[in-house]
């Protein structure tokens, strides 16, 4: 989903733009809702904004709830049980910090489509790149619009396709060669069927699953398949690039392939950051990945060679997203795995201090050294990524200057980031980007001129090749445009060169 | 602070009593919010269920302000400017979930006490054991109360010795030998003074810091010394036991020890679990202490010397409690450390679904096995303690059911807790310890009873003299009496002897 | 439309009662709802109280919305956006202030007719005059309603003929024989054909108009011809008295004369103060109406042979309402015009004080002198007529006053106001009407009578012949009943009739 | 006020900053709410957006109540029957549009001060240019604000300063020498006192009034003249620049002029365009003025001695700002004042139809020609100034294209405006001013450019020596700093050059 905005808060991590979560029950009198409630828990790490479910009624409406806040206070013991339905999707949007005017239900989802024709609901997972276009199409042939999110540009789309027609599968095929981007949706009609939808590269995942007992049978779309194994469900597989997945109580699951593309483009971050190590993403475990971007980083260490350090080291975690990468590291280097660094579960938010210190002091109330473990010690400290560098700099100077540590050397299991995203990460732009910015200044020293400023006393980055083969797949079966500055859809590749060009011309 | 109070959710770690922060600053216009909104946020592990300060003004007023909720949500910008002083205290108070009626704010701390003579604020930690008996006598003297609490009563007991006087190191020395019990507490009296005392037997940890700049010079007082790393302060010392400290613009710290006790009862559990690996108690570093635990455990298990299993062993810590131990289990036994568990860091409340299989439910929405990492695995599971032991239980069964581990092998870093905490701690009675309640009915067996009942293949407990060992210090210093039966406090000891006549009778 | 109602504000002016618009467009995809936003914000001036719209779509189906409202309000974005169709018509309702139990929405229009036969949608301008009748009628066969209006007893006696036919001229040619009074009208059928009709002797205004753009086209019915302008469109010709306009997509305009009249009665008071000035009405341009009425009022004027005032005056309008008419007349004098009292345009509703004072601190509320323009000057004031006189007494108070004029010239453009209007005008009694009330006490000094409780120093109406004149149409062509109390209708004059003898009677 | 906003309408006219007013009557139990109703909705021309008011009640306590929407909306019945009190001060804040996220009641005015120390109620008009600087150093001691407002720095900097006093003057003193800017501002005190106070160059108007009767007095203070005319009062005098007035029940008024300057800088606009013509600013008529500036342009004008244009020439205002003006110009030509363009008094927001005739069509529903007036005319087009030009582009290409007007003379009684305001008017930068920009880019040719982009057939704006000789102040009482790009405070000059450089360095 894409909305503008502007954050006044440090953005030290990308964020992932929505969750998306539906179940079908082949019994009408059985209520979804808490299948809603625990897939979307389970989903929660991709967006805490806001939370929202749309409830189809066996007898023909939908009726949609969503506001701000995590699932478990908007979906209070009230309102399930105020929706009953037997067919459902869910949708969690990521936090827009300090994006006002988007508290408004509007801005969203699941979109519920409801004119004097047409009804059903839409949750999705993605950016639609050409929305302007598509929406600018559609004033013109007098459709009025009350956001200015992808999400209603493509809803409205589909209402426009499905006037007069109830022949589902074909308006999401006609929309689909409308709709430039990434998208994996979920759309659920007022008869109760469920489609769902990922766009012809594949960008962001989606799968299905099924739960059977002795009393009723359901199936389950979700963005990952965590979600599945918490609702209890058995995961069936992926729902494949362009593939349309018809999710009906009369016909079981029933699926067509409506766009085929040579390439696929499935997002590298999703096993480096985003998603949960216990999914399994177009088959690959995500955990595994992580471990295994650990050990090829061990391999690779020139600092293990050196005896006086790796008889001094200790493996450390930034918590909570390095400590995979650091149990495989830890591993391979035959070096202790020890948490040198305690976080407060409790800060979400931070209260900033006026003046120069306050970014030291914002990462301490989140982050604080144990001095009796890191204190003269070498620390070799992992983590997934470096998106601004500063947060990564401010912990490296906690671990020095409270902890004592007498080196730091800091592991990135990700290949530099250069690039933004434009397919659905709230990744900065190139210049805000601490590898994108050094390339441009420092050509092929930039790695050097990033530790500088980071303040490690060595730096080591995971290589794109190491990544692809601890991911299992090939260039052509994964989007690595934030590491290349390479986009999979031409439209994207002319957007990110036009914005590429502004900011040399600043510099 | 004690409440009486019936949970209807299941409790599955014992839960520390609340956490306090007081703050004094020299500049008279300098306004001290921040620093207890830093503070509080640091200690908000020892509570969650409400938040509360008390401010001094220069002026002489003292204004007090508590919410329940966690500290973000409570100190809000509105508040943080609304609340100016240069002197302040602090608390979180731990969730007595369920306990309606108590969303008073009568209930939370600190207790501003202000009648027509005398006025001042005092938070604490702890539970005063005699409190029923001092209450009746001030009843009988006119006080009128109005709460169940005890810390009601430590204030009024406070507010009568102070009628007439201003010497409040005095009016302490004669409340403390009035109350029987643990007690950490700051006083903050009307003119800005602050005084921290801690029982004679020294049960909760307290301790002072300091933060000086060119323009000003404050004085800090935290539960833990994490709280004094967040605020940008150095720790100077612990409270001693029996210590009252004087915090004061004019004086600077003046400390006398009003009670001495040849013995000290240090809570064990402090160590084990409740505090901060980032604290430093009683010149002991809780992070080294858990390292050592997880060494003391690996040097005891039988299983390291089977080598089938030790070759298909894989560390696996119950998060996040697990960590620490875990790590310094498999730095000493030489085996990879691994995470085999995904926990959902968002749920905090868990939806219960009706009927029987609602247990393993709400540890699913918790905690994942990593099906890739656990399969045919030997697990070493670390964890820090089991009360009742059904969550443990069904952690196990989701490793083996769901994960496909081929054994799991239990370790826990703490020993049986047999007996209830009067001290503080909210333990449920002998006979829900699953520990307890076993040793009573099997005897020296209950060890296999409790490995069977839990499901592990083995299972292995530290032993009181490793825990001992593992924290530096000896049994006349530490309160072991969840472990041991007994208490360090005739007036609990005979206390507890009563409950546990009562539950002999019973089966 | 007809209302029974009793207002507790003052009523200064004639209140107009509903303007109608309808479009359509040859484009089924296209829809035309902004049309209809742009259409009824033009003649909001016609009605301010609720806004309704109904919009057929392609499937054959009828929408309604409305609201109390302006139309800003009511068709905000979100309903823009939820509304389509190529087809529609619209309707503003004047401000029944004060008549609770009419923010219903059945009292509100367009009034959409759907029984299980027959469905369409009706907005109209006017008043049934015999519409207790019919509806006693209907009510013996078997009729019932929901409301007190003329507008349902039309829509319910146009159902009733069109059972069983779909020849909806022929249904409005009977229907227009049964109806006595003045209706000009919009009629939506379900399936996208709209009727526009005006009755026989063509008291309110309504017309037709055209867009043709390469991709589409369009027909629009208004009120009045600047809603033409307003959406865009060019203005083809009014709809004449008697006439039904058919507007189809499949037929273009197609019309018929159904009733022919020999006299029209087109009403004066649209030219004189309802409608706007940009608009042209049966072919004559309302802003020039006004101009030579300010002229004609000039020639007349014995005061302007006066050099001691001639030479000290300065012609100022009651703003809003008075300017065009002072522009003539400064004009036609050689006089300065200039703007001398400042009207407060956020002034919709007035707080009434209590006490005697409260109608001139109403008035002042509105209206300011400016003393600095004002001071020592021969005032010439110039206004479009005079209901009560409360109002003007107050301005003329003003002006002297405060603003500190030296002599106050009122000058109306319309002849005195001495019967009600049975039309669709909100006309107070003739007892309640200045000039009524007055020429029965006083006879043919009335006007003497007027100036002396107004205020003024000279007081100057317009004649009936320069009235007529400035139109540019014959008495058999205009209404002018409110002046001379002859009303075109029978049914009408009786009325009057019998209600002039009771005033009678009383005084 | 100040907040930081993007429109996303498109923005015609500068808009003013705010309108505040007070009153306060020496009988404690009459409440002066309605007289706070009555004064604002005089005032409300000066900010739309939201209406606030306190009040403070003989027990010593303050009541705030403020919320979105204009004087009449918010300031209900239910409202001024709840809120009761002898001494109040009101607030209308100026329309940011499409600035969400100031719905909040904490951006809006009065700001009403209450910590645990003081409080006071505050309203202002104007701007803080120090804001930032201020906010920092109070950052510093520990102040936190919830808005990104000036009008909350100034009321923490007053708390700040006074608190342990009671000495309003002197506070008001020591903040207003820390306070840059444009300030008039009303102060009221939990004990009822009010202090007006203007800052020292005198920015912003601000006048006191007085109403006696037989059982009360009554003291006001007002942005405008024209608010104490409305409620009935009288005006005494202004608030001097730099000066304090103190209005109290027990006193009476009392005043000091604290800060004194060689130069006044009273803004030149509020005679151009936004005070109401009725007021009365330091001793001068606004009314007057605009006239006097309609005799210079008539005098200056080359055209009026060209007979074949003059004999075709019609005076034509833009509706309303043009109107007095126009007056002028009428009567110094010898012309004919003719209103040739009908405004829709309804349209407040503008609907915006997508395409590129969006602009043309917006500003058509606002003003439509009127034909039958323009037509083969000379139209002497007169507004008050041009801000981007675009509405005026648009207005005469209606002229022409709709209305058939022959020539379009543009007369505008502003000089050109070239550079932005720093002072509290919502001016865009000098890159978006039509004037400024293109006097950068074609030097003294500039306003021929203006015409032809414009679409005039002639162009004529006032000179900068006749708009001063109209208004009766010479520069030194004035700012003109929008005309000259010369700031009267050297803070703001700075601000503005280095602007300026950015835009230079861009085109």
């Amino acid at each position: 989903m894409h909305i503008q905005k502007k954050d006044k808060f440090i953005v030290n991590k990308p964020k992932e733009h929505c969750a998306i979560f539906g179940v079908t029950c082949n019994d009408l009198g059985f209520s979804v809702t808490k299948y809603l409630y625990q897939g979307l828990i389970a989903l929660q790490h991709r967006g805490q904004e806001s939370t929202g479910i749309s409830i189809s009624t066996p007898g023909g409406k939908i009726y949609t709830y969503k506001r701000n806040g995590l699932v478990p206070k908007v979906l209070n013991n009230k309102i399930l049980s105020k929706y009953w339905g037997n067919v459902g999707i869910g949708h969690n949007r990521y936090a827009t910090t300090g994006a006002t005017g988007y508290k408004s239900t509007d801005y969203m989802q699941p979109f519920h489509f409801n004119n004097n024709e047409i009804e059903f609901s839409i949750a999705f997972n993605g950016t639609i790149a050409n929305f302007d276009e598509i929406k600018k199409n559609m004033n013109e042939l007098g459709r009025v619009f009350i956001t200015d999110t992808d999400t209603e540009v493509m809803a409205q789309l589909i209402g426009s396709i499905a006037l007069g027609t109830e022949d589902w599968p074909e308006v999401l095929k006609i929309a689909s060669k409308l709709l430039d981007g990434s998208y994996s949706l979920i759309l659920m009609t007022s008869k109760g069927d469920i489609y769902a939808m990922r766009d012809p590269l594949g960008f962001k995942p989606l799968c299905i699953g099924e739960l059977k007992d002795s009393k009723k049978n359901l199936y389950f779309v979700a963005s990952e398949s965590c979600a599945i194994d918490v609702v209890g469900g058995i995961l069936l597989r992926d729902v494949k690039p362009g593939e349309i997945v018809h999710l009906s109580h009369q016909k079981d699951i029933h699926s067509e392939i409506i766009l085929k593309s040579n390439r696929t483009a499935l997002c590298q971050f999703e096993f480096v950051y985003f998603s949960r190590p216990d999914s399994i993403i177009d088959g690959v475990s995500v955990a595994e990945v992580r471990f295994r971007l650990g050990i090829n980083l061990a391999k690779n260490d020139p600092i293990l060679k050196n005896p006086e350090i790796k008889e001094n080291a200790i493996v450390v975690p930034v918590p909570d997203s390095g400590r995979s990468v650091a149990v495989g590291y830890a591993k391979e280097a035959g070096l202790p795995y020890i948490e040198g660094l305690m976080k407060n579960r409790y800060v979400h938010r931070t209260f900033i201090m006026p003046g120069q210190e306050k970014r030291k002091i914002a990462v301490r109330e989140k982050l604080n050294p144990i001095k009796s473990i890191v204190q003269g010690k070498d620390v070799i400290l992992l983590d997934d990524s470096i998106v601004r560098g500063t947060t990564t700099q401010q912990i490296i100077a906690l671990l020095k200057e409270k902890g004592g540590a007498k080196r730091v050397h800091l592991r990135i299991s990700c290949p530099p980031i250069i690039s933004p995203c434009y397919m659905g990460i709230d990744f900065p732009t190139k210049e805000e980007l601490i590898a994108g910015r050094l390339q441009i200044l420092y050509g092929e020293q930039y790695l050097e001129e990033i530790q500088k400023r980071i303040g490690s006393d060595t730096i080591l980055y995971q290589t794109i090749d190491d990544l692809t083969d601890a991911i299992g797949k090939n260039k052509n079966q994964l989007c690595l445009a934030c590491l290349t500055g390479e986009y999979p859809l031409k439209s994207i590749q002319k957007l990110a060169e036009m914005e590429s060009s502004i900011i040399k011309s600043r510099s």
